[in-house]
Protein backbone atom coordinates (compact mmCIF):
# COMPACT_ATOMS: atom_id res chain seq x y z
CA UNK A 1 0.00 0.00 0.00
CA UNK A 2 1.44 3.22 -0.71
CA UNK A 3 0.75 6.39 1.90
CA UNK A 4 0.92 10.03 0.74
CA UNK A 5 1.79 12.14 3.91
CA UNK A 6 1.70 16.08 3.92
CA UNK A 7 4.29 17.83 6.01
CA UNK A 8 5.43 21.17 7.04
CA UNK A 9 9.02 22.12 8.88
CA UNK A 10 10.87 25.09 10.15
CA UNK A 11 14.49 24.43 8.11
CA UNK A 12 16.51 26.33 10.76
CA UNK A 13 17.31 23.27 12.47
CA UNK A 14 17.89 20.14 9.46
CA UNK A 15 20.70 19.92 7.25
CA UNK A 16 18.08 19.66 4.75
CA UNK A 17 15.67 16.87 3.72
CA UNK A 18 17.93 13.86 2.28
CA UNK A 19 19.50 11.84 5.09
CA UNK A 20 23.28 12.35 5.61
CA UNK A 21 26.39 10.54 6.70
CA UNK A 22 25.99 12.82 10.13
CA UNK A 23 23.43 15.63 10.99
CA UNK A 24 19.82 15.85 11.60
CA UNK A 25 17.73 15.60 8.54
CA UNK A 26 13.90 15.87 7.77
CA UNK A 27 14.40 11.83 5.75
CA UNK A 28 15.68 10.88 8.75
CA UNK A 29 13.25 11.63 11.64
CA UNK A 30 10.62 9.81 9.66
CA UNK A 31 12.54 6.89 8.63
CA UNK A 32 13.49 6.61 12.25
CA UNK A 33 9.83 6.33 13.12
CA UNK A 34 9.14 4.03 10.21
CA UNK A 35 12.14 1.39 11.04
CA UNK A 36 10.35 1.69 14.89
CA UNK A 37 6.87 0.54 13.63
CA UNK A 38 7.73 -1.90 10.51
CA UNK A 39 11.16 -3.00 12.35
CA UNK A 40 13.27 -2.99 8.93
CA UNK A 41 14.02 0.31 7.33
CA UNK A 42 11.34 2.03 5.20
CA UNK A 43 12.52 4.68 2.47
CA UNK A 44 10.72 7.49 2.02
CA UNK A 45 10.54 9.90 -1.59
CA UNK A 46 9.72 13.25 -0.82
CA UNK A 47 9.09 15.57 -4.12
CA UNK A 48 11.64 17.90 -3.31
CA UNK A 49 14.78 17.34 -1.46
CA UNK A 50 15.37 21.12 -0.08
CA UNK A 51 18.74 22.38 1.55
CA UNK A 52 20.22 23.10 4.57
CA UNK A 53 18.41 25.64 5.96
CA UNK A 54 15.15 25.87 3.49
CA UNK A 55 11.69 25.41 4.90
CA UNK A 56 8.59 23.60 4.19
CA UNK A 57 5.17 25.15 4.33
CA UNK A 58 4.14 22.00 2.32
CA UNK A 59 5.60 19.27 1.21
CA UNK A 60 4.89 15.74 0.39
CA UNK A 61 6.51 12.37 0.44
CA UNK A 62 5.38 9.03 0.12
CA UNK A 63 6.46 5.11 1.10
CA UNK A 64 5.45 2.11 1.03
CA UNK A 65 3.56 -0.48 3.78
CA UNK A 66 2.19 -3.50 5.13
CA UNK A 67 0.83 -2.38 7.62
CA UNK A 68 -2.99 -1.68 8.04
CA UNK A 69 -3.31 1.09 9.52
CA UNK A 70 -5.65 3.81 9.00
CA UNK A 71 -4.45 7.72 7.72
CA UNK A 72 -5.69 9.30 11.25
CA UNK A 73 -3.29 6.84 13.13
CA UNK A 74 -0.62 6.86 10.64
CA UNK A 75 -0.73 10.90 11.16
CA UNK A 76 -1.39 10.46 14.87
CA UNK A 77 1.56 8.21 15.17
CA UNK A 78 3.93 10.21 13.18
CA UNK A 79 3.02 13.56 15.48
CA UNK A 80 3.11 12.10 18.37
CA UNK A 81 7.06 11.19 17.80
CA UNK A 82 7.90 14.09 15.91
CA UNK A 83 10.13 16.73 17.05
CA UNK A 84 8.48 20.02 17.01
CA UNK A 85 9.87 21.61 14.18
CA UNK A 86 7.87 18.97 11.71
CA UNK A 87 4.27 18.03 11.70
CA UNK A 88 2.09 15.89 9.48
CA UNK A 89 -1.07 17.43 7.84
CA UNK A 90 -2.53 14.96 6.06
CA UNK A 91 -2.04 10.82 5.37
CA UNK A 92 -3.86 9.44 2.37
CA UNK A 93 -3.59 6.23 0.44
CA UNK A 94 -2.63 6.77 -3.01
CA UNK A 95 -2.67 4.38 -6.09
CA UNK A 96 1.13 2.33 -6.51
CA UNK A 97 1.45 3.81 -9.30
CA UNK A 98 1.55 7.56 -7.99
CA UNK A 99 5.05 8.99 -7.68
CA UNK A 100 5.99 11.99 -5.51
CA UNK A 101 8.71 13.24 -7.96
CA UNK A 102 7.34 12.32 -10.74
CA UNK A 103 3.55 13.32 -10.41
CA UNK A 104 4.88 16.77 -8.97
CA UNK A 105 3.70 19.12 -11.68
CA UNK A 106 4.58 22.10 -10.25
CA UNK A 107 5.62 23.71 -7.50
CA UNK A 108 5.73 27.48 -5.53
CA UNK A 109 8.71 28.34 -3.33
CA UNK A 110 8.14 31.49 -1.47
CA UNK A 111 11.59 33.98 -0.19
CA UNK A 112 11.34 36.17 2.45
CA UNK A 113 13.15 39.88 2.38
CA UNK A 114 12.76 42.15 5.56
CA UNK A 115 14.67 45.40 5.08
CA UNK A 116 14.94 47.37 8.23
CA UNK A 117 17.86 49.40 9.20
CA UNK A 118 19.33 47.18 11.57
CA UNK A 119 18.97 43.67 11.46
CA UNK A 120 16.72 41.47 13.78
CA UNK A 121 18.31 38.47 15.84
CA UNK A 122 14.21 37.02 15.95
CA UNK A 123 14.31 37.42 12.18
CA UNK A 124 17.23 34.64 12.02
CA UNK A 125 17.03 31.77 10.05
CA UNK A 126 13.47 32.86 8.88
CA UNK A 127 13.57 35.85 6.71
CA UNK A 128 16.94 37.15 4.76
CA UNK A 129 17.86 40.68 5.88
CA UNK A 130 18.66 43.66 3.18
CA UNK A 131 19.61 47.32 4.68
CA UNK A 132 20.13 48.89 1.80
CA UNK A 133 16.98 50.61 -0.46
CA UNK A 134 15.32 48.44 -3.24
CA UNK A 135 13.22 49.69 -6.37
CA UNK A 136 10.81 46.93 -6.06
CA UNK A 137 9.13 48.23 -8.87
CA UNK A 138 11.94 47.59 -11.39
CA UNK A 139 12.36 43.98 -9.58
CA UNK A 140 8.82 42.94 -10.01
CA UNK A 141 9.18 44.03 -13.86
CA UNK A 142 12.34 42.02 -13.76
CA UNK A 143 10.73 39.05 -11.92
CA UNK A 144 7.98 38.90 -14.63
CA UNK A 145 10.49 38.60 -17.36
CA UNK A 146 11.36 35.43 -16.37
CA UNK A 147 7.64 33.90 -16.56
CA UNK A 148 7.27 31.15 -19.32
CA UNK A 149 9.36 28.67 -20.96
CA UNK A 150 13.46 29.05 -20.86
CA UNK A 151 16.92 27.76 -20.28
CA UNK A 152 17.80 28.56 -17.08
CA UNK A 153 21.34 27.27 -17.28
CA UNK A 154 23.01 30.79 -16.43
CA UNK A 155 20.72 31.06 -13.37
CA UNK A 156 21.00 27.52 -11.29
CA UNK A 157 24.32 26.64 -9.54
CA UNK A 158 26.98 25.16 -12.43
CA UNK A 159 26.89 22.03 -10.17
CA UNK A 160 23.16 21.13 -11.77
CA UNK A 161 23.71 17.75 -13.54
CA UNK A 162 20.56 16.89 -15.73
CA UNK A 163 19.61 16.89 -19.43
CA UNK A 164 17.64 19.93 -19.86
CA UNK A 165 17.67 23.16 -18.21
CA UNK A 166 14.25 23.93 -20.18
CA UNK A 167 12.12 24.81 -17.05
CA UNK A 168 8.32 26.95 -17.59
CA UNK A 169 7.73 29.33 -14.90
CA UNK A 170 3.93 30.57 -14.58
CA UNK A 171 4.18 32.69 -11.65
CA UNK A 172 7.51 35.14 -10.70
CA UNK A 173 6.90 38.26 -8.77
CA UNK A 174 8.00 40.45 -6.45
CA UNK A 175 4.90 41.34 -3.41
CA UNK A 176 5.89 43.96 -1.04
CA UNK A 177 4.91 44.24 2.21
CA UNK A 178 5.28 46.15 5.71
CA UNK A 179 9.03 45.47 6.70
CA UNK A 180 10.29 44.38 3.10
CA UNK A 181 8.70 41.59 0.51
CA UNK A 182 8.49 38.41 -0.55
CA UNK A 183 9.42 37.11 -3.72
CA UNK A 184 6.79 34.17 -5.15
CA UNK A 185 7.88 31.69 -7.89
CA UNK A 186 5.74 28.74 -9.50
CA UNK A 187 7.41 26.23 -12.15
CA UNK A 188 7.07 23.12 -13.38
CA UNK A 189 10.23 22.30 -11.83
CA UNK A 190 13.44 24.26 -10.30
CA UNK A 191 17.61 23.28 -11.22
CA UNK A 192 19.48 23.49 -8.23
CA UNK A 193 20.39 26.64 -6.62
CA UNK A 194 17.89 28.35 -9.01
CA UNK A 195 15.45 30.23 -6.90
CA UNK A 196 18.23 31.56 -4.59
CA UNK A 197 19.97 33.18 -7.98
CA UNK A 198 16.82 34.44 -9.10
CA UNK A 199 16.93 35.81 -6.10
CA UNK A 200 20.29 37.72 -5.87
CA UNK A 201 20.18 38.63 -9.33
CA UNK A 202 16.50 40.16 -8.23
CA UNK A 203 18.16 42.46 -5.36
CA UNK A 204 21.34 43.51 -8.16
CA UNK A 205 18.34 45.22 -10.33
CA UNK A 206 16.78 46.43 -6.70
CA UNK A 207 19.92 48.28 -6.35
CA UNK A 208 20.00 49.23 -10.27
CA UNK A 209 23.18 47.11 -10.54
CA UNK A 210 20.97 45.44 -13.51
CA UNK A 211 17.73 46.42 -15.27
CA UNK A 212 14.61 44.37 -16.14
CA UNK A 213 15.79 44.85 -19.73
CA UNK A 214 18.42 42.74 -19.34
CA UNK A 215 16.91 39.50 -18.31
CA UNK A 216 16.14 38.45 -22.10
CA UNK A 217 19.96 38.56 -22.96
CA UNK A 218 21.01 36.79 -19.58
CA UNK A 219 18.77 34.32 -20.29
CA UNK A 220 19.92 33.82 -23.69
CA UNK A 221 24.19 34.02 -22.38
CA UNK A 222 23.53 30.94 -20.45
CA UNK A 223 26.57 32.15 -18.50
CA UNK A 224 26.69 31.56 -14.62
CA UNK A 225 29.45 34.31 -14.51
CA UNK A 226 27.21 36.99 -15.76
CA UNK A 227 24.52 36.31 -12.97
CA UNK A 228 26.88 35.04 -10.10
CA UNK A 229 25.18 35.33 -6.64
CA UNK A 230 23.09 32.93 -4.80
CA UNK A 231 21.02 34.54 -1.73
CA UNK A 232 21.15 32.30 1.58
CA UNK A 233 19.44 29.34 1.99
CA UNK A 234 17.36 31.45 5.24
CA UNK A 235 14.31 33.05 3.76
CA UNK A 236 13.48 30.40 1.47
CA UNK A 237 10.03 28.34 1.43
CA UNK A 238 8.92 25.41 -0.33
CA UNK A 239 5.76 26.95 -0.06
CA UNK A 240 2.86 24.89 -2.32
CA UNK A 241 3.36 21.11 -4.35
CA UNK A 242 0.67 20.95 -7.61
CA UNK A 243 -0.28 17.22 -7.50
CA UNK A 244 -2.46 17.41 -9.70
CA UNK A 245 -3.24 18.95 -13.50
CA UNK A 246 -6.58 20.61 -12.33
CA UNK A 247 -4.81 22.75 -9.55
CA UNK A 248 -2.53 23.73 -11.46
CA UNK A 249 -4.41 25.02 -14.43
CA UNK A 250 -7.09 26.63 -11.72
CA UNK A 251 -4.09 28.43 -10.16
CA UNK A 252 -2.78 29.67 -13.70
CA UNK A 253 -5.01 29.38 -16.42
CA UNK A 254 -6.05 26.76 -18.92
CA UNK A 255 -3.77 27.75 -21.60
CA UNK A 256 -0.39 26.92 -19.47
CA UNK A 257 2.01 23.80 -20.92
CA UNK A 258 1.93 21.33 -18.50
CA UNK A 259 5.38 19.54 -18.37
CA UNK A 260 5.24 15.56 -16.80
CA UNK A 261 9.02 14.50 -15.67
CA UNK A 262 9.27 11.06 -15.56
CA UNK A 263 13.18 11.56 -16.14
CA UNK A 264 14.16 15.08 -14.76
CA UNK A 265 16.91 15.01 -12.33
CA UNK A 266 17.32 17.77 -9.91
CA UNK A 267 13.48 18.45 -9.24
CA UNK B 1 38.20 51.12 31.03
CA UNK B 2 34.61 49.21 31.76
CA UNK B 3 32.40 49.33 28.96
CA UNK B 4 28.69 48.01 28.87
CA UNK B 5 27.26 46.06 26.30
CA UNK B 6 23.42 45.96 25.32
CA UNK B 7 22.55 43.06 23.40
CA UNK B 8 19.75 40.68 22.04
CA UNK B 9 19.64 37.20 21.38
CA UNK B 10 17.87 34.34 19.55
CA UNK B 11 18.19 31.30 22.13
CA UNK B 12 17.25 28.37 19.84
CA UNK B 13 21.21 27.68 18.28
CA UNK B 14 22.72 28.41 21.62
CA UNK B 15 23.59 26.43 24.41
CA UNK B 16 22.95 29.02 27.17
CA UNK B 17 24.87 32.37 27.76
CA UNK B 18 27.81 30.57 29.95
CA UNK B 19 30.58 29.33 27.87
CA UNK B 20 30.96 25.34 27.49
CA UNK B 21 33.41 22.70 27.58
CA UNK B 22 31.56 22.17 23.74
CA UNK B 23 28.57 23.71 22.10
CA UNK B 24 27.91 27.27 20.92
CA UNK B 25 27.10 29.48 23.71
CA UNK B 26 26.79 33.81 23.63
CA UNK B 27 29.55 34.28 25.78
CA UNK B 28 32.11 32.21 23.61
CA UNK B 29 30.68 34.20 20.59
CA UNK B 30 31.72 37.53 22.46
CA UNK B 31 35.07 36.48 23.93
CA UNK B 32 36.03 35.05 20.44
CA UNK B 33 35.65 38.38 18.95
CA UNK B 34 37.17 40.02 22.07
CA UNK B 35 40.15 37.86 21.95
CA UNK B 36 40.92 38.64 18.24
CA UNK B 37 40.78 42.48 18.99
CA UNK B 38 42.72 42.27 22.22
CA UNK B 39 45.39 39.44 21.50
CA UNK B 40 44.20 38.12 24.35
CA UNK B 41 41.47 36.23 26.36
CA UNK B 42 39.01 39.13 27.77
CA UNK B 43 36.16 38.04 30.17
CA UNK B 44 32.44 39.34 29.66
CA UNK B 45 30.38 39.57 32.95
CA UNK B 46 26.44 39.47 32.10
CA UNK B 47 23.63 40.23 33.98
CA UNK B 48 21.94 36.91 33.51
CA UNK B 49 23.56 33.83 32.69
CA UNK B 50 20.56 32.64 30.67
CA UNK B 51 19.99 28.79 29.91
CA UNK B 52 19.79 26.74 26.71
CA UNK B 53 17.29 27.79 24.38
CA UNK B 54 15.95 30.88 26.61
CA UNK B 55 15.87 33.92 24.33
CA UNK B 56 16.91 37.51 25.15
CA UNK B 57 15.03 40.80 24.08
CA UNK B 58 17.52 42.50 26.36
CA UNK B 59 20.63 41.57 28.06
CA UNK B 60 23.78 43.24 29.46
CA UNK B 61 27.43 42.41 30.12
CA UNK B 62 30.83 44.39 30.71
CA UNK B 63 33.85 44.01 30.14
CA UNK B 64 37.42 45.88 31.08
CA UNK B 65 39.68 46.97 27.94
CA UNK B 66 42.87 48.90 28.07
CA UNK B 67 41.65 49.57 23.84
CA UNK B 68 40.80 53.43 22.97
CA UNK B 69 37.75 52.92 20.99
CA UNK B 70 34.71 54.84 20.95
CA UNK B 71 31.07 53.03 21.66
CA UNK B 72 30.14 53.37 17.98
CA UNK B 73 33.36 51.64 17.17
CA UNK B 74 32.83 48.77 19.25
CA UNK B 75 29.15 48.33 18.11
CA UNK B 76 29.72 48.33 14.99
CA UNK B 77 33.28 46.35 15.58
CA UNK B 78 30.92 43.38 17.20
CA UNK B 79 28.09 43.28 14.98
CA UNK B 80 30.16 42.84 11.90
CA UNK B 81 31.54 39.96 13.52
CA UNK B 82 28.41 38.19 15.53
CA UNK B 83 26.38 35.54 13.81
CA UNK B 84 22.55 36.69 12.68
CA UNK B 85 21.15 35.70 16.22
CA UNK B 86 23.11 37.85 18.30
CA UNK B 87 22.80 41.60 17.88
CA UNK B 88 24.55 44.56 20.16
CA UNK B 89 21.77 47.54 20.27
CA UNK B 90 24.40 50.04 22.64
CA UNK B 91 27.61 50.01 23.91
CA UNK B 92 28.92 52.85 26.76
CA UNK B 93 31.47 53.45 29.35
CA UNK B 94 30.62 52.81 32.69
CA UNK B 95 32.37 53.70 36.11
CA UNK B 96 35.38 51.16 36.99
CA UNK B 97 32.53 50.09 40.07
CA UNK B 98 29.76 49.22 37.86
CA UNK B 99 28.90 45.20 37.60
CA UNK B 100 26.48 44.21 35.46
CA UNK B 101 25.10 41.51 37.93
CA UNK B 102 25.59 43.23 41.07
CA UNK B 103 23.86 46.62 40.12
CA UNK B 104 21.03 44.40 38.33
CA UNK B 105 18.51 45.67 40.48
CA UNK B 106 15.47 44.00 38.59
CA UNK B 107 14.53 41.97 35.75
CA UNK B 108 11.71 41.08 33.84
CA UNK B 109 11.03 37.74 31.85
CA UNK B 110 8.38 36.94 29.22
CA UNK B 111 7.06 33.54 28.76
CA UNK B 112 5.32 33.24 25.73
CA UNK B 113 2.26 30.19 25.23
CA UNK B 114 0.75 29.31 22.03
CA UNK B 115 -2.79 27.79 22.19
CA UNK B 116 -3.89 26.14 18.56
CA UNK B 117 -5.39 22.65 18.46
CA UNK B 118 -2.35 21.83 16.58
CA UNK B 119 0.99 22.88 16.89
CA UNK B 120 3.40 24.97 14.69
CA UNK B 121 6.34 23.89 13.66
CA UNK B 122 7.19 27.83 12.52
CA UNK B 123 6.46 28.47 17.17
CA UNK B 124 9.08 25.72 17.42
CA UNK B 125 11.64 27.44 19.64
CA UNK B 126 9.95 30.51 20.21
CA UNK B 127 6.68 29.97 22.17
CA UNK B 128 5.39 27.11 23.56
CA UNK B 129 1.94 25.11 22.79
CA UNK B 130 -0.36 24.38 24.90
CA UNK B 131 -3.67 22.17 23.25
CA UNK B 132 -6.11 22.25 26.69
CA UNK B 133 -8.47 25.02 27.04
CA UNK B 134 -6.77 27.31 30.40
CA UNK B 135 -8.69 29.44 33.15
CA UNK B 136 -6.72 32.71 32.28
CA UNK B 137 -8.68 34.53 34.17
CA UNK B 138 -7.47 31.98 37.48
CA UNK B 139 -4.21 31.93 36.38
CA UNK B 140 -4.01 36.05 36.70
CA UNK B 141 -5.01 35.59 39.99
CA UNK B 142 -2.51 32.76 40.97
CA UNK B 143 0.09 35.01 39.18
CA UNK B 144 -1.21 37.91 41.48
CA UNK B 145 -0.57 36.33 44.44
CA UNK B 146 2.91 35.91 43.90
CA UNK B 147 3.70 39.87 43.73
CA UNK B 148 5.54 40.53 46.64
CA UNK B 149 8.43 39.34 49.10
CA UNK B 150 8.62 35.61 49.73
CA UNK B 151 10.96 32.67 50.05
CA UNK B 152 10.62 30.82 47.00
CA UNK B 153 12.26 27.93 47.88
CA UNK B 154 9.48 25.58 46.60
CA UNK B 155 9.35 27.67 42.97
CA UNK B 156 12.75 26.55 41.76
CA UNK B 157 15.51 23.92 41.19
CA UNK B 158 16.20 22.04 44.32
CA UNK B 159 19.64 22.50 42.82
CA UNK B 160 19.93 26.13 43.70
CA UNK B 161 22.54 27.09 46.13
CA UNK B 162 22.09 30.40 47.26
CA UNK B 163 21.99 31.70 51.25
CA UNK B 164 18.47 33.01 50.97
CA UNK B 165 15.59 32.54 48.64
CA UNK B 166 13.96 35.50 49.74
CA UNK B 167 13.00 37.19 46.44
CA UNK B 168 10.44 40.23 45.52
CA UNK B 169 8.41 39.94 42.88
CA UNK B 170 7.09 43.75 41.42
CA UNK B 171 5.05 42.26 38.76
CA UNK B 172 3.54 39.08 37.87
CA UNK B 173 0.64 38.71 35.13
CA UNK B 174 -0.74 36.90 32.93
CA UNK B 175 -1.49 38.59 29.36
CA UNK B 176 -4.13 36.89 27.22
CA UNK B 177 -2.98 38.10 22.98
CA UNK B 178 -4.81 36.61 20.14
CA UNK B 179 -3.30 32.81 20.11
CA UNK B 180 -2.63 32.51 23.63
CA UNK B 181 -1.22 34.20 26.62
CA UNK B 182 2.40 35.76 27.74
CA UNK B 183 2.92 35.57 31.27
CA UNK B 184 5.04 38.50 32.29
CA UNK B 185 7.07 38.77 35.89
CA UNK B 186 9.50 41.44 37.61
CA UNK B 187 11.69 40.76 39.71
CA UNK B 188 14.68 41.66 42.34
CA UNK B 189 15.90 38.38 40.87
CA UNK B 190 15.07 34.93 39.95
CA UNK B 191 16.32 31.56 41.48
CA UNK B 192 17.33 28.65 39.09
CA UNK B 193 14.18 27.63 37.12
CA UNK B 194 12.15 29.89 38.89
CA UNK B 195 10.10 31.30 35.65
CA UNK B 196 9.76 28.07 34.45
CA UNK B 197 8.33 26.45 37.48
CA UNK B 198 5.69 29.25 37.92
CA UNK B 199 4.96 28.89 34.22
CA UNK B 200 4.21 25.59 34.95
CA UNK B 201 2.30 25.74 37.87
CA UNK B 202 0.25 28.48 36.30
CA UNK B 203 -0.68 25.94 33.73
CA UNK B 204 -1.57 23.71 36.47
CA UNK B 205 -4.24 26.34 37.86
CA UNK B 206 -5.67 26.81 34.30
CA UNK B 207 -6.58 23.29 33.23
CA UNK B 208 -8.41 23.68 37.65
CA UNK B 209 -5.38 21.29 39.15
CA UNK B 210 -4.58 23.57 41.59
CA UNK B 211 -6.20 26.93 42.83
CA UNK B 212 -5.41 30.50 42.88
CA UNK B 213 -6.14 30.31 46.57
CA UNK B 214 -3.24 27.04 46.87
CA UNK B 215 -0.27 30.10 46.58
CA UNK B 216 0.51 30.95 50.16
CA UNK B 217 -0.14 27.61 51.27
CA UNK B 218 2.71 26.49 48.64
CA UNK B 219 4.82 29.70 49.53
CA UNK B 220 4.50 28.62 53.04
CA UNK B 221 5.53 25.01 52.82
CA UNK B 222 8.57 25.42 50.71
CA UNK B 223 7.97 22.02 49.10
CA UNK B 224 9.37 21.67 45.44
CA UNK B 225 7.32 18.57 45.51
CA UNK B 226 4.10 20.05 45.93
CA UNK B 227 4.82 21.90 42.58
CA UNK B 228 6.69 19.54 40.35
CA UNK B 229 6.73 20.77 37.05
CA UNK B 230 9.39 22.80 34.73
CA UNK B 231 7.81 24.77 31.77
CA UNK B 232 10.29 23.99 28.93
CA UNK B 233 12.54 26.68 27.88
CA UNK B 234 11.31 27.29 24.59
CA UNK B 235 8.73 30.18 25.03
CA UNK B 236 11.14 32.24 27.73
CA UNK B 237 12.94 35.66 27.24
CA UNK B 238 14.79 38.35 29.60
CA UNK B 239 12.69 41.04 28.35
CA UNK B 240 14.04 43.57 30.32
CA UNK B 241 16.95 44.89 32.76
CA UNK B 242 16.58 47.53 35.66
CA UNK B 243 20.38 48.97 36.06
CA UNK B 244 18.89 51.86 37.90
CA UNK B 245 16.70 52.67 41.06
CA UNK B 246 15.01 55.23 39.13
CA UNK B 247 13.74 53.30 36.19
CA UNK B 248 12.88 50.86 38.68
CA UNK B 249 10.75 53.53 40.55
CA UNK B 250 9.31 54.56 37.97
CA UNK B 251 7.45 51.20 36.30
CA UNK B 252 6.51 50.11 39.55
CA UNK B 253 5.88 52.74 42.40
CA UNK B 254 7.91 54.83 44.56
CA UNK B 255 6.82 52.44 47.70
CA UNK B 256 8.71 49.72 46.42
CA UNK B 257 11.13 47.48 48.48
CA UNK B 258 14.70 47.72 46.38
CA UNK B 259 16.94 44.63 46.84
CA UNK B 260 20.60 45.61 46.35
CA UNK B 261 22.49 41.95 46.26
CA UNK B 262 25.75 42.43 46.29
CA UNK B 263 26.22 39.15 47.35
CA UNK B 264 23.60 36.98 45.95
CA UNK B 265 24.40 34.02 43.70
CA UNK B 266 22.09 32.33 40.79
CA UNK B 267 20.53 35.42 39.97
Amino acid sequence: MRILVKISYLGTQFMGFQIQQSGRTVQQQFEKILKRMHKRHVRIHPTSRTDRGVHALEQYFHFDTELNIAPEKWKYAMNSALPDDILVHDVTVVDDEFHCRYDCLGKSYRYKVYQTSQRDPFQSGLKTHVNVQLDLTKMNQAAQAFVGTHDFTGFCSQKTEVESKVRTLYQSEIIANSDGFDYVVTGSGFLYNMVRVLVAFLIEVGKGKRQPEDVPRLLESKDRNEVPFTAPAEGLYLEHVYLSEATLLEDFGNDITIHRKKSLQND
